[in-house]
């Protein structure tokens, strides 16, 4: 007889990334599929999972999303501009196929979830997770409970100040010049007309991005003053990134704050790509446990 | 034989608010003290508590102040500004004279908790609770717990944006132009040679402050999407700014997160100037009722 499983979908705007894994968070097997409409990317997510006996999942969705279990549309992905996916009942769909206990909650947050788990913030009692790449979004955890309150959080579209030199106006529809809106991947590219990746590491670009980084974390030290902090997403595997922010971040602060050493407290993923996975596991095992 | 009753210490930059009351939150007597230095405030302190028999004491402090139980400066003012206080070990000086269960946390948490038990925030999940008065400061609650990990929140520091008619330069003496040194009441009189109370409603002033705290209530939706959000603190008593606060708040976030009505979500103490008390008075109830 098979042991069971924990299902894992981590579904972002770009890509649904799902995976199956054991009650010690292992992964044992993970695919990906584009983002396109829910009937083609759903049909793909459920003859995935249709090949495993499972007993949980856990899903971290792009959003924003209907986190409140006694709302009428609890599961749903609300306002989203990728209008396919307004409104779409997605925890509604898969208990139609997948008669189980399903946790639901943001993509940042069950990344948050993850290193709060089994990464960085491991044995600590709370943590900020941003990503930043396509967009800039943040989860954050307190003695294993998820920030929230009428909605989750949303702090990719924080108010930054504007770096001198800097005269992009920003992208994002709703706020121009919000964190978002000049800091997130595609910033950088329309700024330069080149990929971030494709940059120099001393392209004066990413003193600029560490700049609006480190203003990320000095809001969310004064807001929520966590045990930890940790950036990940494309725009952070650029490793010299985290030095310039650490650099920045000790200028805002100006000494007001007594953080923890900054090598442990403005930190990248421990567990490197794996942080929603793994997260989603952990809550798929919750769900499972609490039923 | 008299009812035992629970003590209630705000202590702030300026003064000192004590009061006794029932388990029912009824202020019995309050009265208050100029904050000096510690031999002569506490001295007062002190002689008030003793006139009663208590069960319990609740304290809100000016801060920073070390929350954490098990660090060996539990319970001190840390790195004030207010030199005669730094390092001054309150709790432990408290429990001399009254070795009693004592509540220890920042007086804006105090104030929020107060508000969480019986004001604007009873009945829902979370709050946060700021004071712009001489200073900016802000507590949150949710599910009944404070926010905090490796210290309190010091929420009056964040980043603003300047508002483009505004030349002041900010006061802070950590980060000039951060919340604080640009929207407390000393910014106020600094720009305008004029108390805040004595200046007229019409004074271009307010739409400038109206920005600032605007912003405040803007980050605090991104960060933490409380239920809601009270601004309390002398420069509210200022009533038409509520409104001016409410215009600039839709303008930030244009539609991209759908909050309560405004006129629930970011609003004023209704416990007027009792937040602090009520909310020492509940903290002092939970410590006797955890012993």
């Amino acid at each position: 007889m098979t042991e069971k499983l924990l299902g894992s979908i981590e579904a972002g705007g770009t890509k649904f990334v799902c995976a199956v894994g054991t009650e010690a968070l292992e992964i044992k097997k993970r695919v990906s599929f584009p983002t396109t409409t829910p009937e083609e990317t759903m049909a793909l997510v459920i003859d995935f999972f249709k090949q495993y006996e499972l007993k949980a999942i856990g899903i971290g969705s792009f959003g924003p999303i209907d986190i409140h279990p006694e709302s009428p549309t609890y599961g749903h992905i609300t306002s989203t501009p990728k209008l396919a996916w307004q409104d779409y009942d997605f925890v509604g769909e898969m208990k139609k196929h997948f008669p189980l206990p399903i946790a639901w909650t943001t993509d940042v947050n069950a990344a948050a979830y993850g290193e709060y788990v089994a990464g960085s913030a491991k044995g600590l009692s709370s943590c900020v997770y941003y990503t930043i790449g396509t967009g800039v979004g943040a989860g954050a955890i307190q003695k294993g409970k998820f920030i929230e309150g009428f909605s989750h959080p949303e702090m990719g579209h924080m108010i930054v100040r504007r770096h001198p030199e800097d005269q992009f106006e920003g992208w994002c529809p709703f706020h121009g010049d919000c964190l978002e809106g000049i800091a997130a991947g595609p910033a950088i590219e329309k700024r330069t007309g080149t990929k971030g990746q494709e940059l120099s590491s001393d392209d004066p670009i990413w003193e600029i991005e560490a700049y609006y980084i480190a203003q990320a974390a000095y809001n969310t030290t004064l807001m929520l003053a966590p045990d930890v902090i940790i950036f990940g997403g494309g725009v952070m595997k650029q490793r010299h990134m985290m030095e310039k922010v650490h650099d920045e971040f000790e200028k805002l602060v100006n000494g007001y704050v007594k953080t923890p050493p900054l090598k442990d407290y403005i930190v990248t993923p421990k567990l490197e790509d794996d942080p929603g996975t793994i997260g989603c596991l952990a809550l798929a095992k919750e769900a499972y446990e609490a039923q």
